[in-house]
């Protein structure tokens, strides 16, 4: 075998790889990955680099084609594309590396639920009698005795902790009951109650972000977030319950690389918080149904095939130890209720959390993610149905696409009869996040740079944020599909409670879009109905905020729960989908 | 290294051994033990071995002595003191072995609690509606609903069982969900509800009896019984958990050997029934206190210190997967309910299944086994202490003692004059198990050859059963200080609650004995309190008996718990116990 030495730029770092090897895999195995949404198709062009020396190959007619009209300097190469026969030096751009993301967090609103603090997972600091010969009941019998209230119920892993700290004939000791419902969880030696930390989690399918929460004072100790690093199976969920359906192998991958996500993000956020892992005893994860089957590494066959139905909708707490988490082993993992196949947990989380039983009386909500999750509140009835919008809308899969972390353009106005671009992080921009899309996509067709057909009309054939950094037909045309399909979600749902937009007394748009989407631009798109403004509502990260919201207390549990049973799961399949998705694909508002 | 060949008789069996190997270790090896129950302290003869071919090497003055008073052929040797260092050709006689034991069961009586069968293990085969598009619900919601009550919390176990028998589109399938109270084990694929097994498990400190209970029909389908396997960490209680407290090596050792034993039981069941081990779903042992902690790996620090209290007494149904039990690993494994430091889950199993609660006013019971537990019940209150009896009363470390099995003396009387022996199985006495000694040792006093004192009156010095087979002084001194410490235990209690014996309505007296015990002989040496003979009543393995009752009724495990919990754990020490021991000693009736 001979090994090639490749040094990485900036950095200068060197690695060493095989002849024949893919140099993006070369690459990853040095620590400095790059973008591989596509699934080394060679069609998004995320993991472009530049082979600054050495033999950088003949690109194939269709990777000319994208280096072409990336305007791309010379050397550049698709890092999937190009095979290592010799010794290398790569430059990898910035726009190329998985990002270092911000959590989008919940937007400001006052309609959020809001309620006592009652977490399910809770820290005792007793301090048990002794034993004495007139009492010389058990350890665990004279814990139990020390309780506030009857949590009986010691799981094994707590016996191990109650022999820890026994100390037969000595003084009155100090210990902690980790006590989850009526489960002791674990016992710590000493005082630990000042330490009670849970993670949530909204396992995205393109992003993934976390919280680290003080279940002492509900506060947010530290958030993070990621690129679910399920996208090297597929950047969207069909694709990866196929690959996970196909091969044994990809859905173990699936599965580890969903805790990989996970765990990194807690590693992160311990990090910052100066907390050990053993201190995270819950992790509450909000994630659509087949992120849940995935991550728990249950079959999605079900999922695959019609009638399309999980293979589980609720669950109870798991025990940690036996899932992937890298928090506390001894302690819980729970995954937010799921409703049906595709409408999962982050759902009902966003749910709980907007409080939606107690908003008005007519509530559309919608999440844009790489699913379009839509939920039609008609009185007390709750339906919803999802649709496959891809991952366009969190800034994959376009030419110039990217996830809103730093240097994205996430929002796009017009200041002084001037395009200005807001650029997360400041400098120059990267790339463009979904709500930057809506903006250019939106402010285009106001210019005629763009019709409803979805036509480019200028000359470029381009819609230019900056020069080299734009939307071309193929981008327009991904954002055209997405919306389309989104938009007869909802219409299907309204038509079938016999309800026009105008009956709704409020449009709740949730989704990991920046913080920044101009609902204005979304309605001049048809994206969300054109309702008057005040009934339009941005959430942000709802499905975050309902894991948060879970973590906290557990009768928002019992009711989230009983909340994802109310919900009617719809199926638009059959159901002259295809006719209205037709009709939907104009860029044009309702009316 | 040198390796010699051994060559063990009968069978021809050969092996081999290093220069310098303990010979009763090359035994084991080989997979032909000997017994070592003093622990290769040379003073229980039980290894006893003759070396017909090879250098058997010069016993020291000790061994020597045994080997004469043993009338030993020439050529034997204690297989423990034996230093292999050239060939050798072995004959294990067959009271050296470690015997094949048939199982104590419980004394033929009407008072045995008897209640309808409703096992806290359950198998439900259902056949849940299919999935369809007007109902996509889980696989697990059809499942919950197809089950006959709301059992609903799945094991993590029990999702994995649902993967494997789903079928998208395709017929309804049937399945079996194995349900323990309120949680869902596991789930089957088919009707696999005709076949639900328990394993019920006297966990006793030398003798370990189980039985393998069918759950449908409440009859026992095998029982089996072997030694502890514990045996080689010492005869009894104290020197194990003294072992294991001064040696994390040796407690996992007893743990390991806890398991070893009950494992390779539940294996012979099995091959007895034709069952395979995924059959049995629950498995209940009834063992001492110090027998729970060491099966279980927990501390047994508290247990060898003042004030001698357990770590836990009670506990919930443990994973199955999580001990060492080689039953079905998604199944459960509960433990009776301790009482306190020194009384187990043996006695309030065999309190459970003797009824002592519906039983008349005032009951002695006593379970005489390695450990010689007492429970008072005066009225409402029921009181209990437990005394070191060693091994004597099973049989052990007396020459010429063995456990109940094959070739064991379990009965001696009278006949024409004439000194007539019960051995089991028939054929020639190979040793003296406990109810055989109680009886020698009677007679013995009634005919003059033994006094009150415990001096031996014959000039031979033993009390012989038949020619080289006897009881020595050494013998009687232990059984007299066995007898001693249980006879001190019931004083002490009856003068506690203000009770002479004749105030007993009934004495119970249960234990692994022979279930050929003459209670008449046992009242003659003091063993047990002097009342009229019909409120004596011999009840045999009640510890056993125990075990399959809380196997088989959820109603009395949860009595069996209060009931623990009623029970008050009398300490000895300290309450001139010493001076009423001395009292004790004497073979004589308490009138």
């Amino acid at each position: 075998m001979i090994l090639h030495r490749i040094a990485i730029e900036p950095g200068s770092i060197l690695t060493e790889s095989k002849t024949g090897a893919c140099l993006a895999d070369a690459l990853a195995d040095a620590g400095y990955p790059v973008h591989l949404y596509c699934r080394r198709r060679g069609i998004c062009g995320k993991c472009l680099i530049q082979i600054v020396e050495g033999d950088f190959g003949l690109p194939d007619a269709d990777e000319a084609a994208l280096l072409a009209r990336r305007k791309a300097p010379a050397g550049s190469r698709l890092a999937c594309r190009v095979t290592v026969t010799g010794p290398l030096t790569v430059l990898i751009p910035e726009a190329s590396r998985p990002p270092s993301l911000a959590v989008v967090p919940e937007a400001d609103w006052d309609g959020w639920r809001s309620v006592p603090l009652d977490p399910p997972l809770h820290k005792y600091s007793v301090r048990p009698d002794p034993p004495s010969l007139e009492n010389p009941a058990s350890d665990l019998d004279r814990l139990l005795a020390s309780l506030p209230e009857a949590a009986w119920e010691p799981a094994p892993a707590a016996l191990r902790g109650l022999a820890a700290v026994s100390r037969p004939g000595g003084a009155p000791f100090t210990l902690t009951a980790v006590v989850h419902d009526r489960r002791i969880l674990a016992i710590e030696p000493g005082d630990t109650s000042g330490r009670q930390f849970g993670l949530a989690v909204d396992l995205g399918t393109t992003t993934v972000a976390a919280e680290l929460v003080d279940l002492e004072s509900g506060r947010t100790a530290a958030s993070a977030a990621a690129l679910n690093a399920q996208s090297r199976f597929g950047a969207d969920v069909v694709s990866r319950i196929t690959a996970a359906r196909l091969d044994p192998a990809a859905a173990e991958g699936l599965r580890s690389a969903a805790w990989e996500t996970v765990n990194g993000l807690l590693s992160r956020l311990l990090d910052q918080a100066g907390l050990p892992a053993s201190a995270v005893y819950e992790t509450v994860l909000a994630g659509n149904t087949a992120m849940t089957h995935l991550a728990l590494g249950l079959s999605v066959a079900s999922l695959t095939e019609a009638p399309f139905h999980p293979l589980v909708a609720s669950l109870p707490p798991l025990p940690a130890g036996g899932t992937g988490s890298a928090a506390h082993p001894d302690g819980l993992v729970y995954f937010a209720p799921g409703i049906g196949s595709f409408v999962g947990g982050d759902i009902s989380a966003g749910l709980a959390a907007a409080d939606i039983e107690s908003g008005p009386e007519r509530i559309l909500f919608v999440d844009l993610g790489t699913n379009g999750e839509i939920v039609l509140k008609n009185g007390d009835d709750l339906a919803c149905t999802s649709t496959a919008a891809g991952p366009a809308f969190e800034g994959m899969s376009l030419s110039c696409g990217m996830i809103a972390g730093p240097g994205a353009v996430h929002a796009a106005h017009f200041a002084a009869g001037r395009l200005a671009l807001d650029v997360i992080g400041g400098g120059a921009p990267m790339g463009i996040c979904g709500s930057g899309i809506i903006d250019l996509l939106a402010m285009a067709l106001e210019q005629g740079g763009l019709d409803a057909s979805g036509a480019i009309r200028s000359a470029a054939g381009t819609i230019e944020a900056a020069p080299g950094l734009g939307l071309d037909r193929r981008d327009v045309r991904e954002v055209q599909l997405a919306a389309a399909a989104v938009k007869t979600g909802m219409r299907r749902l309204l038509a079938r409670a016999g309800l026009e937009a105008v009956d709704l007394d409020a449009v709740w748009v949730a989704g990991a879009f920046g913080s920044t989407l101009d609902v204005r631009h979304a309605v001049r798109l048809g994206l969300i109905p054109d309702v008057p403004p005040d009934r339009i509502r941005f959430l942000g990260n709802a499905s975050l905020a309902g894991a948060r919201l879970l973590l906290l207390s557990a009768a928002e549990r019992d009711r989230c729960e009983a909340l994802a049973r109310r919900v009617r799961h719809v199926s638009l399949a059959g159901d002259a989908f295809q006719a209205a998705f037709v009709d939907s694909l104009a860029f044009s508002p309702w009316r």
